[in-house]
């Protein structure tokens, strides 16, 4: 087992990093969006802890970092674990720290125990897993597998117009290794649960069995702008209230039951010129869809679809664009890495069930690659995420880490 | 009549200043919000006018500022007009300035035909009319009148957190004269339509009845931040769901016709932390009510109310809350001066009808001082305004200010 408070101070060092306060709740968040100063400063604190474990440390030109311990065979390829810390803008401490130091806190316990594995281990800090400051999730982990290219991710641009590749650069994580990683023999990743489903089976570890499909887009509509206080309703093209339809019209979709299980959010949502008096000229929305049924999100995109030509073709004087931000489809992790999970559940004596993930994963685009599965604790408070009352208990936390290192160990003398 | 070309040549100039070019239309606009640089320089510019046509300036605490032409008699109330010159975002050349520039250009034609009056006639610019930077409109005015206090406007902050009375003394317009006005003898203001019914009946110039009832509310909505992917739509708290119910509800009430002459907005609308992959945690969102009728607005006013409770009740997790912005119940002109206008404008051979004005207006503070009425300009695109489309044409413009210069002239001789 592994050394739990020695875990835990990591996750709380690392949580300070980007911290904030919530003036509403009185709870310290986390907000250390990807390549900012903050993620920075988090990165630079993460490097200093894997080259204190002795880890080779490599940085590739998507800023995604890799930990490495040597195995006794150098040829084998490596057993690969890790995960993410960037947050999102009020983000708890857990999400993506935890598989990250999770994969360091295991190799600090070989080494101690003086283990040797056949196997290299690597621990992956991947770049922009969040996709909130740049738009598209799993982003690193997207490119070093090869789905998107980094020409496609270093153009990507933040809300005030900074590159990805810019902002690699200013921080410093602009690495010099080749992106495109050489596959792993497999991929392992503990992550926090961000879910209810552990917590109401009363069991403190999940075996993830793939990850649902998301939809990512971004819909602008243009109205006109018009003086609330003489237009007439009729010569309206308000954007604002297209948009408060759409966002009406999602739930009414969610609430239907007749996309399977269906997930629709708009989190970004911005109206211009955004004055009390004045007729919005134009709305801009993010719309996130989950399914995971690949043709019931289909139906569901086609739904939302139709519901946007209804409202350009209805009311005139309205057009509607939308830009595709990211998609990933339905992934199903790896049986036999699912197995050694489960096996290594069952040493540490603890309980288990399988379920998938309603959150997208690094793991999830490393999975092309090699095979793949993850490990999910339990989550307090319904398992709520991207919110500072995001909480994992240090016994969950350490529980989680315990059966990561069974499984690399496993894993690694395959 | 009136010198067209020169009025026109100033409400032209004037309109360079913080003027902007809208991307998307190709149109140039005006930003001029109030007490910010460009509406320090538009008030420069204006003061300058209004010394070079031989005005005595004054400015008071609120920062209005009013141009003196003396009258024969020392012991007369002035006839005063004007209106402001402040802006919204993306607005016109006209509305306001066309009161302000048309009361100048009443002065500089009776300069050079050498006219006396027995009272005289004062220029006003008030503060701060829009109520887009600060949150109440007819601010200057309404204090001027007694309405609203001093202290109430100083103390005003824009979303920056900047106060107006600081704004004031940064611009250098926090002027020495008493802010309460001296009751003139007679107000009339020269606005834009800002609507379609004088485009619709075909005349050039409208008699202004009064103002409808405006009502102005901040809506601010507490959920919950959550992960747009984990968590299950039933544990949700999203406050920008519930921001958009608003906006549709609001929309069928006005569509219902239950509540007369309605017209209801949401210009403002913001949801926090604003990101993809995040159910909001908050919104805030401001409503625009008006209505010709007191009894029709209150039960509206109520009917809103009424489904902000329902929310609140129904959605476990969310909280509302609700701030007054501004509220001017519908204000009556006086019939003298509506028939002092409807005379001037058969005097200029132009047709006009009696309208109610769907804005408000500087007028309807200063009613509460004097006998007050306003006259109303054609606007094109159906009197589209607050958009850089807002157009009257010079004709339009100059066919107003005759009426102006003749309603003035025959209150300054009473
Ligand atoms: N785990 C996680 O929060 N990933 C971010 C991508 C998503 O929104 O699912
Ligand atoms: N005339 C005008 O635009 N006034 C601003 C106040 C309002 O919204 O009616």
């Amino acid at each position: 087992t592994i050394n739990g408070d020695r875990l835990w101070q990591s996750l709380m060092d690392l949580a300070e990093i980007g911290a904030y306060d919530d003036e509403r709740t009185g709870l310290r968040g986390v907000n250390r969006l990807a390549l900012t100063d903050a993620d920075a400063a988090g990165r630079r604190r993460v490097v200093a802890w894997m080259e204190e474990a002795g880890l080779a440390v490599r940085i590739d030109r998507m800023g995604n970092i890799y930990g490495r311990r040597e195995g006794t065979d150098p040829t084998a390829a490596p057993v690969l674990t890790g995960s993410h810390i960037d947050s999102v803008a009020t983000a708890g401490a857990f999400d993506g720290c935890l598989g990250v130091l999770g994969g360091i806190e295991v190799v600090r316990t070989l080494n101690e125990r003086g283990i040797t594995t056949r196997r290299p281990i690597e621990v992956g800090i991947f770049t922009e897993e969040e996709g909130v400051r740049f738009g598209t999730d799993m982003l690193g982990s997207a490119v070093a597998a090869g789905r998107l290219t980094l020409e496609y991710a270093h153009a990507l641009t933040d809300r005030d117009g900074h590159t990805l590749g810019g902002e690699l650069i200013r921080t410093g994580f602009a690495g010099p290794t080749d992106v495109r990683l050489a596959p792993p023999h497999a991929y392992v990743e503990c992550h926090i649960e961000q879910g209810p489903v552990l917590a109401e089976n009363d069991v403190p570890v999940g075996v993830v069995t793939g990850v649902q499909g998301i939809s990512w887009q971004e819909i602008t509509i243009h109205g006109r702008a018009a003086h609330a206080g003489t237009t007439p309703t009729h010569l309206r093209a308000d954007a604002g209230l297209a948009a408060a339809q759409i966002i009406v019209h999602l739930r009414s979709l969610v609430d239907s039951g007749a996309y399977g299980d269906l997930r629709a959010t708009v989190g970004h949502l911005i109206v211009h010129p955004d004055l009390t008096n004045i007729v919005p000229a134009r709305a801009e929305m993010t719309v996130d869809l989950r399914n995971p049924d690949e043709a019931q999100m289909a139906r569901a995109e086609e739904a939302l679809a139709a519901f946007l030509r209804d409202l350009e073709n209805s009311r005139s004087g309205l057009s509607l664009t939308t830009r595709r931000m990211a998609k990933t489809a339905y992934v199903p992790f790896d049986d036999g890495v699912q197995k050694v999970i489960a096996q290594a559940a069952d040493d540490h004596g603890l309980e288990h069930i399988s379920l998938l993930s309603g959150a997208g994963h690094d793991a999830q685009e490393i999975a092309a690659l090699c095979p793949t599965a993850m490990i999910f604790v339990r989550g307090e408070y319904d398992g709520i995420s991207h919110n500072p009352r995001e909480y994992s208990t240090p016994e969950a936390c350490a529980h989680g880490v315990d059966v990561l290192a069974t499984t690399l160990l496993r894993l690694a003398d395959q």
